[in-house]
């Protein structure tokens, strides 16, 4: 038997609608909301802790192997829901009908246990869920060690998680650190920490070589990294760029630092 | 004596949204809109063919400098707007009061006279503007010889001329070759046809060295190039990636093959 919800009020379809909306009700309920097919079939995969799932009838038909395997995960917590309903939950232009919600992941890394030929990514004050999401599935592809976010927008916002396309579910994140006190921490486990700056006077990205532990800070989007955010760290690159033009979106010049500090 | 337009029927103003809205409306009178200070600003210092400019009264006089130079450029065409109009005009959230129109840009790239030692970057059937504005900046960023575009979205819609951020007046640009005719075409000047392709088989760009003429071509979003028109090109490279990540962003995968490119 399953499941069937054509009732927007439900309390389960009024809990997704929460928890896709407010930063706050994710972080009191631990939980967030996954939109589409892929990034439902990735934390199945990632086996992340779903707690329910919900599927129009189109797509449980369409996607039947998903289907079953949500059903046979969660029971009584797969929905089938009309298409009223799949409208309310959905926040994309052309809807798969796909739902899920998941309890929010152990991402913690322990200072005190990384490798000191680790190599990290540090986002500070990031603020677009966009360029946050993409910088995350950029880090998993080219094999980070681990990220931390700090003031960042929550990387539980439905559009970070879906431009991670399933790398959340991958990648080691800790959002906890305050980054005055990762800076130093970082320093005394012997990893070399490099500031992403705009400045013609800076080292070059391209002429820097990573050896050892390293990990690269990348600023806000608008304003960089402040001068006593860069000063913090050991050294301070910069990509070296031709003509008039100023700087690059922050999601290319992250892209550009991690490959180049994971080649 | 400055001119006032406080009527959201004004055909100067009609003739800004038909342009912002209309491919055809662009295609058929040469013309296209720039929104914001910045890009503003970028057409006065590159020196691009400005027809009309729009700023209301608070922009104008936050912005004194520009409002003169727009004002001594285009005499009469120099328009301060209310602010009922600037919303009319208004494409972005946060809109600045800042808005112009100019003439298409002489953007031809001569085959028969690039240089043999040239890097350029073919974009193939790539749909968000977003994405192609993105590239372009990092094209424009690393100093690629010239772009071409086959099949792409137009390089004139507002959300491009956007994300550009002032590189569309500084880039040759050529949107008029067909990719089958390019390629044979480039091969002939004895420049390198290196297709980006998502295949762990594919020779990796890491590891590629590219010397003399060179170009990259990158595919569409969704599907990438297909097998014949990557088969078209000299080389097939590809990102190696770790994990069971499967692809990148199309803006991230450009970036490190342009990086790669002019490195």
């Amino acid at each position: 038997m399953q499941n069937t919800i054509t009732s927007r009020d439900n309390p389960k379809i009024k809990e997704y609608v929460r928890l896709r909306d407010s930063k706050s009700a994710r972080a009191a309920e631990k939980k967030f909301v996954l939109e589409g097919l892929r990034i439902v079939e990735d934390a199945l995969r990632e086996n992340a802790p779903l707690s329910a799932a919900f599927m129009t009838e189109d797509a449980a038909e369409k996607h039947g192997d998903t289907a079953q395997r949500l059903q046979e995960k969660l029971a009584d917590n797969f929905f089938v829901i009309s298409g009223e309903v799949s409208k309310k939950l959905a926040e994309t232009p052309s809807p798969q009908g796909v739902y899920a919600c998941a309890g929010i992941l152990d991402k913690k890394i322990y200072l005190d246990k990384i490798e000191s030929d680790g190599r990290f990514l540090i986002l500070n004050r990031l603020q677009d869920p966009g360029n946050v999401g993409t910088i995350l599935r950029t880090a998993d592809a080219v094999g980070v060690s681990g990220v931390f976010l700090c003031g960042c927008c929550d990387i539980y916002n439905p559009k970070v998680v879906r431009s991670t396309m399933g790398s959340l579910f991958r990648l080691p994140i800790e959002t906890d650190f305050p980054y005055e006190k990762l800076i130093p921490a970082l320093k005394r486990r012997g990893i070399e920490t490099c500031a992403a700056v705009v400045d013609k006077n800076a080292a070059s990205l391209k002429e820097h070589v990573f050896s050892g532990g390293a990990a690269v800070v990348i600023g806000n989007e608008g304003s960089g990294l402040s001068e006593s955010e860069a000063l913090l760290c050991d050294k301070r690159l910069t990509i070296k760029m031709k003509g008039t033009i100023e700087s690059l979106n922050a999601a290319t010049a992250a892209a550009l630092f991690l490959w180049e500090l994971c080649s």
